[in-house]
C-alpha cells in the first residue's frame, strides 16, 4: 500500500542502567517490526544535537527549523485550537497565582481544566481600539493567548519567570529603539493589569478561595511569536497528511505544515491515552491521506519524571494496545522518537533515537528494536532532514531529481 | 561525573602492513575502554580529506576552520607564548644557515634549544618608525616572528623556499597592487637582512665558526597569518577547557580558542615524553575546568619517519603509563586522532581515524580499539564537527534547540 504511518514516540531513547527502557520492555510486536523491517540510529537535528520536541518534529516534517521555526506560541496556539491569521503574535499562556508581583504558583494550584476553561471569558478583551486578546485554556492551568492586530510584533520578553524567580516581569522592548516592540510590550502590560483586575474578582476565583483554593489570578506569558502561514505540506511534497494526537503543540505543528487534525475521543496525551482508539482513528485517517503522524507522548513525560517503570510500561502498553492495529493497516510504518529523554537525565538528551522502517525496504538483521541493536542496522545514522524524503520514497511519492 | 577528556593523539589512524600500528599494540586499557564504550571511524573534515594538524584540531575544538582557520603563523605564535594583538601578522620561523642567498642548512645543523633562546636578541628589533619585530625561539632551530604596527598586512609570500629550492626568496605581495602587502613585503625583505647582518655578526655565531658548526646567520619566514581574536570556547559552548601539551602548535591552538594552558614539566612532545606527569595534569586541571584538551605527538612523528615499531611502543606506553591515570578520573573520556599518518606513507592521509567514548554513552559490540574494529562500531562515520556537540552532551552542558 502506498501509504505510510509514521509514529513518534516522544522521547523514545534512553541511556543504559543497565537497559535503556526499549531494552528492558516486553515487546514482540516492535521487535517482529525489526525483524521484517530495516533499522538505524537517528540524530533529528545532527549529531550531539539536543532539540525540542518542537523544532524536531518540524524537521521530521520536512521542515528545516532554521527556516520555518515560527516560536513555540504560534504552534501552542495553534494546538488549542485557534485560527491564527497573519501577523498574530502568540504566547504559551499559563493561568497562576500571585500576591502583589510575587507569583504564589506558576501553576495556580493546576486548577482543573473545567475552570480553565470557565475562566476563558474574562481573558479574551479589546486592548485599545486596534488590538483583541484572544484566548483559549486547553488541559489543567494551560493555554495559549494570541495578539491580533494594531502592528503588534513578537520581539518583547516574557513575563513568565519560568524559572528565573519569583515574581512576574514587566514585559519590555528586546530592543529599545524598536517602536512596535515597545508598542506590543506597553499592550502586554496593559493586558496583565487588567486580567489580573477581571480574574481577581471573578466568581470562579471567589468560590476556588472560599475552598482554601489558590485563586488562577493571572495569565503568564512567555515564547511569544508571530504567525506567518508557511508552504503546506501537500503543495511541499503532494502529499495528503493527517495527525492523530492528544498534546496540544503536535497538534499545533500538525496544523502549521497543513496536516488535516483527527481528533480522538480519549487522546490525551498522557499516560492514560487510549491507545487503541488512536490506532483506529490512523486506520480510519488512512483512508483518505497518503500519510498519517501518530504521536504517543507519555515515554517523554515518564523521562522527564525519571520513572523508568513507567517508561517501560508504556512501551509495553504501545505493543501490545497499538501496534497490532497499525500492522494490520498493511501501510508502511516508520516508528522513531523525536529526541531522546534517558530516565537518569529526567531531560531531554543529544543521545540518537531508534528509528525502524517496515514496508517497502530491505531488510537487516537486527531483530529487536533498541538503542543497541539498532546502532548494527541497515539504516546507519540517520538525520531527522533524511525522514520525509524517505517516507515519499516508500509511498511513491518520490519526485526524480534531475532526469 | 560532568566532565571530559578529550584525548588526541595525533596521527593515530595507520594502513595494514598487514596490521596497523594500534592492531599490533598489546593494549589492555585501550580495549577495555572500548568494551565499555561506544566507537566509531571519524573524518575530522570529510571523507577522504587530508588535514593539517592545525585545522583538524581547530574543527575537532568546535571551530570550524573555513571560518576560524588563522593560518599557521599565528597558532605557531601564541604555541611559543607570543600574547598576540589584533593585527599582528604572525610566522612560522627558522634559524637557518645561508652563504649569500644560498640555503646551506634550513635548520642551522639543528643548532641547540640554548643558542636559539640565546640569538632572540638579535632578531627582536624596530623597522622603520611603526613597526616591531618579535620573535621567540621555541625548540631547536625553530620559533616564531610577529609583526607588530604600520598596518602590516598578510598577503605576502614565504621567504623558506621550504622545499621549493634552495635560495631564500624575496618576500613579495600576493597582490601587486596591494599597497598594504607591497609595505609588508618591504619590511620582512628589510627585516631579513637586517637579521642577517646582525646573526652573522654575532658572538654565538663565531663561537659556531670556532668549532666548525654551521652558524644560525638567517631567519626563514613562511605561513604568514594575520591574527584576530575570535569568541571563545568559554562564550561560544560555556565550558572552560584545559590543554596538557607538549607542542608549542597544539597550545598555540588551544590558546586560539581561549584554553588555558597547563605548562607541564617533561611533556615535550617528543617520544620521550613524560606521559605519566601528563596524565597527572589533567586530573589536576579536571577540578577546575570542564574539558581538559589531552595531547600526545609521538605517533604522529613515527608515521612521519615510516617507524612502525616506534608508533607500536608508543602507543603501549600511552596504554600503560596515561590511560590507567584517565580511567581512575571518573571523567568522560573521548579519544581519537586528528587525522591519520600511515607509517608506509610517511605522511598524512585522508583515512578515517578510530573514536571511542567512554562515558555517558550507550556501550556497542566493539572490544578492540583499532581501525577495522571500529568500522562496526555503534557511533557509525563522524565528522570533526560532531565531536564537540557530542562532548556537551556527555557533560550536560548542551543547549536545547527548540523548546
Amino acid at each position: 500500500m502506498n501509504k505510510a504511518i509514521l509514529f513518534i514516540i516522544d522521547g523514545l531513547g534512553d541511556l543504559p542502567t543497565p537497559k535503556t527502557a526499549l531494552q528492558a520492555a516486553k515487546k514482540k510486536n516492535f521487535d517482529w517490526l525489526a525483524k521484517n523491517g530495516v533499522c538505524g540510529l537517528m540524530s533529528t537535528i545532527d549529531r550531539g544535537i539536543t532539540p525540542g520536541s518542537d523544532v524536531s518534529h518540524l524537521q521530521l516534517f520536512g521542515y528545516d527549523p532554521k527556516e520555518y521555526y515560527p516560536g513555540r506560541g504560534p504552534l501552542e496556539a495553534l494546538g488549542v485550537g485557534i485560527n491564527l491569521q497573519e501577523g498574530d503574535v502568540a504566547f504559551r499562556a499559563n493561568f497562576a497565582t500571585v500576591d502583589g508581583k510575587k507569583i504564589i504558583d506558576r501553576r495556580a494550584g493546576r486548577i482543573s481544566t473545567d475552570i480553565g476553561k470557565a475562566l476563558e471569558k474574562y481573558v479574551n478583551m479589546k486592548i485599545g481600539p486596534f488590538v483583541t486578546a484572544i484566548f483559549k485554556s486547553s488541559v489543567e492551568h494551560r493555554g495559549a493567548l494570541v495578539l491580533r492586530g494594531g502592528d503588534v510584533d513578537d520581539g518583547i520578553t516574557d513575563t513568565d519567570p519560568h524559572g528565573h524567580g519569583d515574581y512576574i516581569l514587566e514585559c519590555k522592548p528586546m530592543n529599545s529603539i524598536d517602536q512596535r516592540g515597545i508598542t506590543t510590550s506597553e499592550i502586554v502590560n496593559e493586558f496583565t493589569k487588567r486580567v489580573f483586575a477581571l480574574l481577581n474578582n471573578a466568581e470562579e476565583n471567589k468560590k476556588l478561595e472560599a475552598q482554601k483554593k489558590l485563586k488562577a489570578n493571572i495569565i503568564l506569558l512567555r515564547s511569544a511569536g508571530q504567525y506567518r502561514p508557511i508552504v503546506s505540506i501537500k503543495e511541499r511534497f503532494d502529499i495528503s497528511a493527517a495527525c492523530v494526537a492528544g498534546g496540544a503543540l503536535y497538534k499545533g505543528i500538525a496544523k502549521y505544515v497543513g496536516m488535516d487534525i483527527v481528533n480522538v475521543q480519549g487522546a490525551t496525551g498522557t499516560a492514560q491515552t487510549d491507545l487503541k482508539a488512536k490506532g483506529n482513528a490512523v486506520v480510519t485517517a488512512l483512508k483518505n491521506h497518503d500519510v498519517v503522524f501518530l504521536h504517543v507522548k507519555a515515554c517523554d513525560s515518564f523521562g522527564h519524571d525519571g520513572n523508568f517503570n513507567g517508561k517501560v510500561k508504556m512501551l509495553e502498553r504501545i505493543d501490545k494496545e497499538l501496534l497490532p492495529i497499525l500492522i494490520k493497516s498493511k501501510a508502511n510504518i516508520i516508528i522513531t522518537g523525536d529526541h531522546s529523554t534517558p530516565c537518569i537525565r529526567k531531560a531531554h538528551s543529544g543521545h540518537e533515537v531508534p528509528i525502524l522502517i517496515y514496508g517497502d525496504e530491505r531488510k537487516d538483521k537486527v531483530g529487536k528494536f533498541d538503542e543497541v541493536a539498532c546502532m548494527n542496522g541497515g539504516l546507519g545514522h540517520l538525520r531527522g532532514k533524511d525522514v520525509m524524503p524517505i517516507i515519499l520514497n516508500l509511498i511513491r511519492k518520490e519526485k526524480m531529481y534531475g532526469s
